[in-house]
């Protein structure tokens, strides 16, 4: 071997391990890792995204509870009030209890976990502008349903407000003083696979400009 | 140099060459390829979201407009109504017009796109029902936000119902009918990169199975 053949070679290495560094440098931070077993990017989660209302006896945790609280928290709300409150429930009896008397919601008789997201009047705007805790809320929800899915979960938003009778049952089981306003009730489990996501676009909802 | 060391240095660039294709094998197939633009999960997206009101002059594109438009379709409404409309304005004027008159959305003069997410009254559930088109379309500007978030764009939802004369210079300014009632006025853009997220998460706003 010739002393230039040597001194290719040895540039080649160098060019290899350089161009070794650089890929770990660009890739070796694994977003993935960030949040644990959440692989899919958003749009796809928000097309994949339905309304799950069948599920699997395996447990939700407490910890995935709370990583949708979490996300329900990231919303936007009107003049940054965050009025709203949580209560995240996976005791046997009140789910059933609540299952029992809503009657949109039997699932949760058969699901182990359920997430109740409620307006808390003494944290909204005032006058007019009180309701904003609705649509704070609501934005609050699609962020729990998105994450749910996320990570694997399944969930269905069946409502409370404005239903007069639905809010007072779900009042009383759990306790509200009269100034949180249950939104909706949320069960939350691992889906069955039985449903599937709708595709809703309709072009015709969509308006360029002006009506 | 021996023939020891030579024989070292080609091991090593055979080494090199297995480690630089098995990164390449691993990290080559950018999932990205799947949603353009959209690289980042959902969990990441959801606390990334920030109210952008601060844009650089860079062009929204009409398709960009729609896949925002597509993720706002794909949010749960209830009893599946749909009960909404969406008005995608580019018009300098209109945008312009829009900002002019209307208190919190001045960013409209210094954006090039805007979403107005509208509640179809024709579409919705009767009586008492009717206002579920508000917890639908917050869910569905909500998608808005992230979606735009994750393809690299900034907004900020502004709201417009139920401020009784926000709702009149929409509705006059884009020639909506009276069954069509603007929840909120959306600016898109590119982020100058002003705003940061904010974190909102207090344990206290958590409660576990009762109040």
């Amino acid at each position: 071997m010739t002393k230039k053949k040597i001194e290719i070679a040895q540039m080649l290495n160098i060019l290899l391990a350089v161009s070794l560094l650089l890929l770990i440098l660009k890739f070796g931070k694994n977003p993935t890792n960030k949040m644990e077993q959440d692989t899919t990017n958003t749009l796809e989660i928000i097309h994949q995204r339905k309304s799950v209302r069948n599920f699997t006896p395996q447990e939700v945790k407490k910890e995935q509870l709370q990583t949708l609280i979490k996300a329900a928290m990231a919303a936007p709300t009107a003049v940054n009030k965050q009025p709203w409150a949580f209560i995240a429930i996976k005791d046997r009896d009140i789910l059933d209890r609540l299952g029992e008397k809503l009657p949109y919601a039997k699932m949760l008789k058969k699901v182990n976990a359920a997430i109740v997201v409620c307006g808390d009047l003494n944290k909204t705007l005032e006058d007019w502008e009180q309701e904003f805790w609705i649509q704070d809320c609501s934005a609050a929800s699609q962020n729990i349903l998105l994450a749910a899915e996320a990570i694997g979960l399944g969930a269905v938003w069946t409502a409370a407000y404005p239903a007069k009778d639905r809010m007072q049952t779900v009042s009383e089981i759990l306790g509200l003083p009269e100034s949180i306003i249950p939104l909706n009730v949320i069960p939350v489990g691992y889906p069955k696979g039985v449903e599937k996501p709708k595709d809703k676009w309709k072009p015709e909802n969509l308006h360029w400009e002006q009506w």
